[in-house]
């Protein structure tokens, strides 16, 4: 490893996960790493140096890791976005297409008030759709995305084009491409 | 609510959930409150104080939001504990009995070196199994278990005792009794 190493060097790939041919983006290496994670951390939260916001809102499972530390770095409260049946309170959801079928994403209905600065973080932009839907439900509740961060985004798969044609700042720390 | 509030006064009470009977202790009320997610982190970490921990394991998924924050706050690298199937390098795993059935929890094999020093973090402890398997997973690789820490106990599943009976230190914010 070069004497300087950026996140993307502590992004390890898996070959054939969770499926043949998929090759996997495997974040874990660099969270695991003290020095991977604080880099990773301080790397979102550059753009929005100097701006108010008061939740971090991040994507089940892996997001919630990175979305939690960034959160405490800044003081702000924790949002959390989860598939559907996993918040125990009155929640509103959204569903968005698949390849194959659909999914479905929720935020407690109290999660955030009208007015609130929200960053919305997670690990991975693929196409963009798990990133969409929870920014969806954040402005039903009345909230203001401040910006969408990720650590990889996978430019094949469109989702910074798809995020930025619906008018939101999306800001990733390395890109893998061929996904 | 009084003056001063305490980690136990952010957490929401949820009737009936997941089933009927159960009173679900949520901790999404506590972590979206800026104050009250970083009076959880700073009393998590009281304890260990001055104690050497290369990293901190989490349970998924809530406990990933807490346990990336606690990371964070003292620059150690974060160790994602997941029911099987969710990571994508090689792992180990351990099952566990439930009431019903039983459940398999894994980490990757290179996620601990031998004698680094771990601090295991969820925010809920109940019986203890998930915690215990977490806890035998790394020290099958190898890892000195430093200590347990959860946000909520429910004493009268009994977890504590079990921890503290294979000889580990609990540690916990607050207590909900009649579960």
């Amino acid at each position: 490893m070069p004497d300087k190493q950026t996140v993307k060097d502590f992004v390890r790939t898996i070959p054939d996960f969770p499926k043949p041919g998929i090759q996997f983006r495997d974040v874990t290496t660099l969270f695991s790493d003290a020095r991977g994670l604080r880099m990773a951390v301080d790397q979102l939260l550059h753009p929005y140096s100097g701006e108010k916001i008061d939740k971090v809102a991040a994507l089940e499972a892996r997001g919630f890791v990175i979305g939690g530390a960034v959160a405490h770095q800044i003081s702000a409260g924790f949002v959390l976005v989860r598939k559907k049946g996993k918040l125990p309170g009155p929640a509103i959801s959204e569903s968005y297409e698949l390849e194959y079928g659909s999914e479905t994403m929720e935020i407690h209905d109290d999660a955030v008030d009208a007015g609130e600065r929200i960053l919305l973080i997670d690990d991975l932009l693929a196409t963009g759709g798990t990133a969409a839907a929870g920014i969806s439900l954040l402005e039903r509740l009345g909230a203001d995305v401040v910006g969408c961060a990720f650590v990889i985004d996978l430019p094949a798969l469109g989702g910074r084009r798809k995020l930025e044609r619906l008018g939101y700042q999306v800001h990733c720390l390395c890109e893998f491409e061929g996904d």
